[in-house]
């Protein structure tokens, strides 16, 4: 049953005060509810300037989460730093509802029971191994080739992170550092050679779920510079991973937003490479892009309203991150032309320090053809520093 | 010029914390900045629940203003409620500048020499007079008909408003109610035999002007209950209400978003009857229903950004007032079937407490047919309570 109602004292708590929970919140207010927000920083962060119900604290600490939540009617988080357990210990002493649910997150927060979790349901995932030995790092290069890469299974929120074996040596080097010696569990991934990477949101709750637009996220050295929606690929790929990413998200009983990464093979496969079980950076375009932005369905489906139409708007949306370009307190600069262009529209994240290469805000251009429309999203951001 | 450079830390300041500052705050955090809030009110409004920053006081207390100003890199208004007498002394001593400016203000906060700076720019008015005697209340009812309506020109916001003088002894009882004895300058209007209650809303700032499609305000019992754009006229007279529209805000030399009210007569004439110096219910529907909303247009004029296109994204948008259907709590109930709506978006203010009849929200629906969009907004939002 949907909810039927919304009183205005209704909180949304968000773990986490970043971007991501700064515009869920604004599609929060858009409902007329409050929100609350739990930041482990010492500097103030996005959402903390929009909400007068502000907490500080450790995500390690169920008692510092536990006070937080129980000013809340709903939580939510905008990252996976907290671990399940944690969650469900959170969830559990306060009596506020989780989602992400410390269940679903934990069948995804462990690279290796990830994969797992997705293989059984019948998703094809990038060709993976559990490694613990020499042995396994070298027959895992003999059999999909070098380079490969080395994941600690438990993400990169730890300070680990991924490392590339080039060769027996470099997997070594990689296994000890990622923390193989330690006892961490490693997973060596193939490298795929694939032709696009593409990414779909999906929401879901007990009211149904909506999937949007299968989009392209377009990298230059491993970082997003840009999105593009649809993704200029054949029906049947857009399908398959849309198909592909409502599967997964049934598999783990997901509520709230899902974001899922695909590899479009040479050969035409589609494959999953990764998850978040929040909004996620590719989806940004769907705030003017989409009828329903992933944010709105996000607050949706954590408060158990109806989810709402991911159609598009226009026929095509280009996305361009705005990285920092300067090491200085924050600043959008030459902004004029995004602002002078029709269909742009730019969204700064409120952050007070800028870094390079940081998130800052991103702008979203609508357009009839992909292509142009990405060629000038690009001429129109090429001259904002931030 | 154009501003080029929008600091994290720039701070819009509010005087009002109701829903017309709630939603240009929220445009406000789309671009990245900080908002503060000044309410004269003793229980929480909807912006304090949305900013970490609010001040209190009095609307009459320049001290109490310029100290918040004072906090503000630019300053504007949601309501009418302050002359322009004390706009222009808190923005002299705060040194912050403050939109709509004192002397647009100025030019329009007393009905009587609002009329005449619209006439004078060639701006037709409904016919009007300044009435000081029985004989005036007399002559005006011969010369224009009975019943008419008699304001005083200093406008409902001291407890006085309108009243409708159906015969002699009713306009001298309205007088002498409206303050007329005790020296308020009064205006006698005439009743115009209308066809459609029009309104159309620009921005402007010193990087120039943008004209919203002409909308068609629906009134039941003189309370507007929803919003048609574009409203169904012949497009001469879509043109005209905009042409005239533009012309009133360069005749009191506007900067922000104004809003004119038009009344469309039988015999074909477009005049003006009302303006409003802020964002106006009549261009809620701008949220979705342009590419640019009447918030954002706001918001980057009074910032000195350029401005936005003002095309809707589809042919037809109904907005639907939602007025409080109880006293009580206030909580939105009913809402599944809205929010089932494809295209539909219920937007609630934060409000804490529900009266009968008061702007608890609105929503807002999408379509190729103006006609059957407004019919069908209609329907969703009979059955919710609020």
């Amino acid at each position: 049953m949907p909810r039927t109602s919304l009183p205005a004292t209704t909180k949304l708590g968000f773990l986490g005060a970043g971007q991501l929970a700064r515009m869920s919140a604004l599609q929060a207010f858009r409902f007329g509810i409050q929100v609350s927000v739990f930041s482990d920083r010492p500097e103030n962060e996005p959402v903390q300037f929009m909400t007068p119900f502000s907490y500080s604290g450790s995500f390690d600490s169920v008692d510092d989460m536990v006070a937080f939540a129980k000013e809340c009617d709903v939580v939510t988080l905008e990252n996976e730093f907290i671990s399940s357990e944690l969650l469900k210990e959170v969830q559990e002493k306060s009596g506020t509802p989780i989602y992400p649910s410390p269940d679903s997150f934990a069948l995804i927060e462990n690279k290796l029971i990830e994969k797992q979790t997705f293989e059984n349901a019948g998703i094809p995932v990038t060709p993976y191994k559990l490694v613990a030995s020499e042995g396994d790092l070298k027959s895992f290069g003999d059999e999909y080739g070098w380079p490969y890469m080395l994941k600690s299974s438990k993400g990169g929120y730890d300070g680990y992170g991924n490392h590339t074996a080039r060769d027996l040596e470099s997997a070594k080097e990689g296994f000890k550092k990622l923390g193989g010696e330690a006892g961490h569990d490693i997973l060596a991934e193939a490298f795929v050679p694939f032709t696009k990477e593409l990414a779909v949101q999906v929401a879901r709750n007990e009211t149904g779920s909506v999937v949007y637009p299968c989009c392209e996220t377009v990298q230059e050295n491993h970082i997003c510079v840009a999105v593009l929606s649809p993704a200029p690929i054949e029906d049947k790929y857009q399908l398959r991973a849309q198909e592909l990413a409502v599967k997964a998200v049934e598999a783990i009983d997901g509520k709230g937003i899902y974001a899922f990464e695909f590899f479009l093979t040479e050969t035409g496969e589609v494959l999953l490479n990764e998850s978040a079980p929040r909004p996620h950076n590719s989806g940004h375009y769907t705030i003017e892009g989409c009828v329903t932005s992933q944010f709105e369905n996000h607050v949706r489906s954590v408060l158990g309203l109806p989810l709402g139409s991911t159609a598009m708007t226009k026929p095509a949306a280009a996305m361009i991150n705005l990285l920092g370009t300067h090491n200085r307190p924050a600043a959008a600069d030459h902004i004029t032309e995004g602002f002078e262009t029709d269909n742009g529209h730019l969204h700064v994240y409120g952050k007070l320090q800028s870094k390079v290469g940081r998130k800052m805000a991103h702008y979203t251009l609508l357009g009839n053809d992909l292509e142009k429309t990405h060629q000038k999203a690009k001429e129109v951001t090429s001259s904002i520093e931030i």
